[in-house]
């Protein structure tokens, strides 16, 4: 199991942050929280890394199914999509998601299949459309 | 591997909240972000779940560690803390901490272990804290 779902654009960082926002939009996810790790991390300790924002990524159905199934599946919602540039270049954006087979592997649950399942699948389904939208890969 | 570092504590959810985000914050760990579930799925699909909060924290040096020896690991931050109330009773409250052991089962990058080792110390301080405070287990 890998990971991640991933992509990589050439493009802005910010064209990359909107672009994600309305792949996740259009398959159901709503953006509930938001990180700017490289402001953090320069505001907490003075320290520098590349453009690196985390977006916590919640599709209301398949959190209730999986809450549903295991009440401590919160540990892993939302879920969390990382675009960050590559540290060799501004231009190259890498798009993660959290493949959320993850829940099934680490929770032990095997209700949680089905949820997992779709919810890779919608995923997957955003970050496709983000290669495609530009015909990267 | 246990996926949650748990505790049960026999009081009210909120003080079980406040209680939380002093012990998080005695060990370095910042509240970045608050998901009010049963809000969120009350409001999006009119169903009905127990207080259930989910917060992320985050120890600014134990992120910039991680994100050094894995720029993925972002999938797997803030470091999520679920408060939530036991369904049969709303004054059994359960405090639940995403096990950072996770990170080095699921990353494969030994050079994690470490980072996660001292991610585990500092939550699991945290949640044995609650328990003392009140004696509770």
């Amino acid at each position: 199991m890998t990971l991640a779902l991933s992509t990589t654009l050439h493009t802005s960082f910010a064209d990359a942050v909107e672009r994600t926002r309305t792949a996740l939009s259009e398959q159901g996810f709503g953006v509930l929280t938001e990180i700017d790790m490289k402001a953090t991390l320069k505001s907490k300790l003075g320290e520098d890394i590349e453009d690196y924002l985390i977006l916590g990524a919640c599709n209301p159905p398949l959190a209730h199914r999986a809450v549903t199934v295991d009440r401590q599946i919160g540990l892993l919602l939302p879920c969390n999509v990382v675009v960050r540039a590559d540290p060799n270049d501004p231009h190259t954006i890498v798009v993660d998601a959290m493949n959320p087979q993850l829940m099934v592997q680490v929770a032990e649950q095997p209700g949680l299949a089905e949820v997992a399942a779709d919810a890779t699948t919608a995923l997957r389904a955003a970050i496709d459309s983000l290669r495609t939208d530009s015909a990267e890969s």
